[in-house]
């Protein structure tokens, strides 16, 4: 295993460290009594606003704490690498960052993460503080995982972030904003492809075996299984086996306006991605939809991993004007 | 090779495809009437600016076609994966963005590029375009190379085509631009270390071998050797065979303010360069220096290489100060 590393096991914090180095001016990372970081808007808490806090296992950088700012969270919790934080720091990092409008738990759907955040809104509940909670599920690519009951939280996670945290800035309530969230999920799906497997520092090795001239079609972004492994083929191809099971499932009215976001899974070079939208794009026009917002990079990643996911939000008046609302965060400016 | 391509011929015109679908109000791409693509800002050219264009081989995305927008480029000429642009698009991009104000051409400095650009530079003179070019020499890790005599030019002409792109931007003129130019490239020093190799998508298999416990300290752009081959340590190790020599070689006087920038290849983990950025600052600040800015992300990369490269850029107001300006591109936004 070749990282640039230190001891596998300061890989979050030594990061986290660089990091709030480099955006001292958007926020603080704090540790619990436990020694489990979260990671807070430097101006928290925003008097009025209610306050969203995400997190989950490290290791898809620049999710979460990438995106806490104006505009977006307040907060972002990091467990260890693809591993869900404890309870500790969600309380923490809620309690610090409410400023009595409520908190609103943004929580992908994978086991660990969804029991953790439910026993620090309870916690949270017990101080006082109101917190509702969406669990994002937007990965149509297998109904049950090795992690998860249901379908997993993916890369629709990052549009939400984006889409509730305008509506949190422009002074919407908690219930207003829990709508939202709960009407956004019902409106993206995504479906990700591998093209290598990668490597969790603490393992130290690959965490599945991927033969040179074959793909794993539907993969999680920890790794998990998906659909089915076939041979590699072509970027086309491949988009195909991906944007249409998206779009077959969505459902999205002929005439419809979207987002269309292929977002890279670390390891592939910004140039494949664009190669992928291209197509990806002319296969939504084929639907009779218009791609009216676009989000192409390196969002939400599985460290290393060769591959991407794509993500097809269903638009109206609303989420276009919230997703072109200012934000102003390490990882997402407009 | 397992790539997300389709034809490795098409691999350049599909990219700008995708990029200009998704980045239409930034850009227009064109071909020239030999079918060479070049990259213009879509509201080029713009009343008495200077016009800033660079180039060069692609597969180092987002350079440079990311950087064409408000305060930074007006135009990009992307070659064929790792392969100089030929004069012929180079000129049609510098007629498309003269204002009469001259053109500014920003050369990293490899033979085929440096040639190729001067041939340009010589056309439009003849056609009556007043163009100045600055080459940019800023890696310390070798002094001639496989493709270039001197220095080669790396991730300091991110921070040079921000710098100048905002001195155009606020109406310097052609003279004060490549002055400015100048001063940026006599203070800037960069150093690369690749931990894996990458795959030119026309030639179908790595570039290098490296072996599993080795990295290549001082590596090129394109994978062109470096300094020398030794076993993998850890990160903060390697971090100090890349930073001193730039520290060492740059000599900023102690008390100065610098700006730290660390750049993945494209393939590494976003959270090992923060953890590479975290040591780097350290050392740094050993010199006596003070990181006053920095930048930490994939901003020149060889398509999906793992390594990094460290940047020192010695501040001053002046530099400061347009580092600082809004600038609005696919890839930095301020």
């Amino acid at each position: 295993m070749k990282k640039l590393i230190n001891d596998p096991q300061n890989v979050v914090p030594e990061t986290l460290a660089g990091f709030e180095a480099v955006y001292a001016d958007y926020v603080k990372v704090y540790y619990d009594e436990d020694d489990n970081p979260y990671v807070v808007r430097a101006d928290a808490p925003v008097a009025g606003k209610v306050a969203l806090v995400s997190g989950g296992g490290s290791g898809h950088e620049p999710l979460h704490a990438g995106y806490v700012g104006m505009g977006m969270l307040d907060a972002a919790v990091p467990g260890a690498v693809f591993t869900s934080p404890s309870p500790g720091p969600i309380l923490e990092a809620t309690k610090a960052v409410n400023a009595g409008a409520g908190v609103l738990h943004i929580v992908k759907n994978y086991t660990g993460d969804v029991q953790n955040f439910e026993i620090a809104a309870e916690d949270a509940a017990d101080e006082g503080i109101e917190v509702k909670a969406i669990v994002v599920d937007d990965d149509v690519a297998v109904q049950d995982s090795l992690w998860t009951t249901g379908r997993r939280g993916v890369a629709g996670t990052v549009l939400l972030e984006k889409i509730v945290g305008a509506a949190a800035q422009a002074g919407k309530n908690l219930d207003e904003c829990l709508a939202l969230a709960e009407k956004v999920n019902g409106q993206v799906r995504s479906m990700g492809v591998a093209l290598t497997a990668c490597t969790v520092p603490h393992a130290g090795k690959p965490s599945f075996d991927l033969p040179d001239d074959e793909i794993e079609v539907g993969i999680g972004i920890h790794g998990e299984p998906g659909r089915r492994r076939e041979k590699y083929t072509s970027a086309d191809a491949i988009t195909d086996e991906l944007i249409k099971p998206v779009l077959d499932d969505l459902k999205a009215p002929a005439g419809s306006q979207v987002l269309l976001f292929v977002n890279g899974m670390g390891g592939t070079p910004e140039s494949e991605l664009y190669i992928v939208y291209k197509h990806a794009r002319e296969v939504v026009e084929s639907y009779g939809l218009s791609v009216a917002r676009s989000l192409v990079g390196n969002y939400i990643t599985s460290l290393e991993m060769q591959g991407c996911s794509v993500t097809v939000l269903l638009l109206d008046d609303e989420l276009t004007g919230y997703w072109d609302a200012p934000v102003d965060t390490p990882a997402m400016k407009k």
